[in-house]
């Protein structure tokens, strides 16, 4: 958790999107797998830095999205980074569960293999 | 290398924002290190599987971004993936050189770190 004063100066430096959003990539801290990508605005950030809990903003409900909320699929965040031009997020998180809604992993199940669309990766068991 | 139809379907299947584009991830395919965000447009996508070379769009440049055609840091692909959702896209990649045009590895060299914006990765000795 980090303190008000740093969560501003955070967002102070980094640039939105016309919508006011930045993506923000979230990967599992200790093992580098990308598990997803969403969108924050300065008010998830803030949040985010300020509970250690990851926290997005749905374009589609146009809300805050806090992960996890009603799942119990939460990601912890260990360290937040971001890139040379201040446009793009990179979450080290602790991820309970599967990060994606199809209850996988991660989110990037689909991939090109062999001149065919393969599904690379099945949902956990529950 | 992928054939021209499988680059078809894949662009098919995919959804691009109102600019039509579409982020694209980058991560190095044996260590996982998430090396950078860029854009894609159906184009470059085409490029990118029918070539092997990464291929970005410029939203500042407004035009192909052939990734390390004047600096020799080029990503060559390994495996391109999609989201869920088949709005991000993740390239697993072999990265020639540093991938940051500050000369870093990767693009996410800012932290947040004991309540301050600590840079955490030097450029490259060239």
């Amino acid at each position: 958790m980090q303190t008000p004063a740093i969560a501003s100066e955070l967002i102070d430096q980094l640039a939105y999107n016309t919508d006011g959003l930045i993506p923000a990539i979230a990967q599992q801290h200790d093992t580098g797998e990308v598990l997803m990508m969403a969108w924050m605005n300065p008010e998830s950030i803030r949040e985010t830095v300020s509970t250690g809990q990851v926290c997005y903003w749905s374009r589609s409900r146009k809300k805050l999205w806090r992960k996890g909320e009603s799942s119990g699929h939460v990601q912890r965040l260990i360290e937040l980074r971001f890139d040379c031009d201040g446009d793009t997020i990179l979450l080290q998180v602790d991820q309970t569960g599967p990060a994606c809604h199809t209850n996988r992993r991660n989110c990037f199940y689909r991939a090109v293999r062999d001149g065919e669309i393969e599904t690379i990766a099945e949902p956990e068991s529950v």
